[in-house]
């Protein structure tokens, strides 16, 4: 993991988003872009490891990382991956200062940008603008995942493989399939028999 | 549906739920009470349908409400139940002013306390003892619902079975077998089938 030495601030797509934000100040806008610092992960290298406490949240300017836990079975569950644009952390560990239950890893190299939990805490009590996106953004997280749940119950394997292709077709390129398997709460093989049969179709 | 005459507040529960919160005034408190207006609910009735726009938050003071969605292959997933003391609405509904996807639907004769969208935004911007817990209420609800999904995935349904009747024992009681089924991602065959070895084993 390494923090790069380079202050000048690289990723325009998060000034955008920053400069964007609904009733921001050009001073809100200066204060939050300086609270954010580069931070560069090897594929493979972890954000976060389970057990630790989650000291920062992150945005990613380039890469992809996967969410997931390990239970006690033995059992890897992916929540969610992150790819440009996507916010990564874990919001009870950071929120709470308690340990988190999860692992954030990279799956490619990856470029990040990241607010320690004390300027993040600043920000929620200066700035109007900042506190509000982050409002929304829960909101919003809570909502689609409210809604992936209940699609998830009622679809089959085949099902919800053929919805993440279409909601996120990044997943097929760039993420290994036993992660995807895990993603979808089936196994390697069944994920293998389903890529299998959709092929043999297209055909 | 019945919107109760009498006009004097009968759900301790919330009373003592609005006094305990964390740096509410006396004056807070008095104008969050009076915003809830109690309402009934027969046995099978809707709270909520889906197509409706959802213009209230309610308490549950006594029942048992369900969320579901019916998908277009005729499949009904249920995204959670509420009993006393849980709140019902659909977020995205109420919030974003759209119809809402998602059903909510009394299984018992039930007492709620509601407040409706003009009342919520009131008390958003003039209490922030009543903001703060809603933020805080969300934020909890969000990492809940990230927690299950990722057990839902590793667990089979026996073992989603076993987690629900240790996390919400009423729902055994409470609910309807099919009802059940539909929120552990299975059909009422398997779930008549856990439910039926389990019994063996234990006897």
């Amino acid at each position: 993991m390494k923090q790069s030495a380079n202050k000048t601030f690289q990723c325009q797509a998060f000034v955008n988003l920053v400069h964007d934000t609904p009733g921001i100040t050009p001073q809100e806008e200066m204060e939050i872009i300086n609270c954010f610092k580069p931070l560069s992960l090897r594929n493979k290298e972890f954000f976060l490891k389970e057990g630790e406490i989650c000291k920062r949240i992150a945005y990613v300017c380039r890469g992809c990382l996967c969410y997931f836990r390990l239970f006690e079975n033995g059992k890897k569950s992916v929540i969610q991956f992150a790819f440009e644009d996507w916010w990564v952390g874990d919001l009870e560990s950071f929120l709470n200062n308690k340990p988190s239950a999860n692992f954030w890893q990279s799956l490619e190299n990856s470029e990040l940008i990241y607010i320690s939990s004390n300027d993040f805490e600043k920000l929620m009590n200066t700035s109007r603008a900042f506190q509000s996106v982050f409002i929304t953004k829960t909101r919003t997280a809570y909502i689609k995942s409210l809604e992936r749940s209940a699609k998830d119950k009622s679809q089959s394997g085949k099902e919800r493989y053929l919805r993440m292709i279409n909601d996120h077709p990044q997943i097929i390129n760039r993420v290994p399939h036993y992660d995807v398997a895990a993603y979808l709460g089936i196994t390697p093989e069944s994920l293998s028999r389903i890529r299998h049969k959709l092929a043999t179709r297209q055909r």
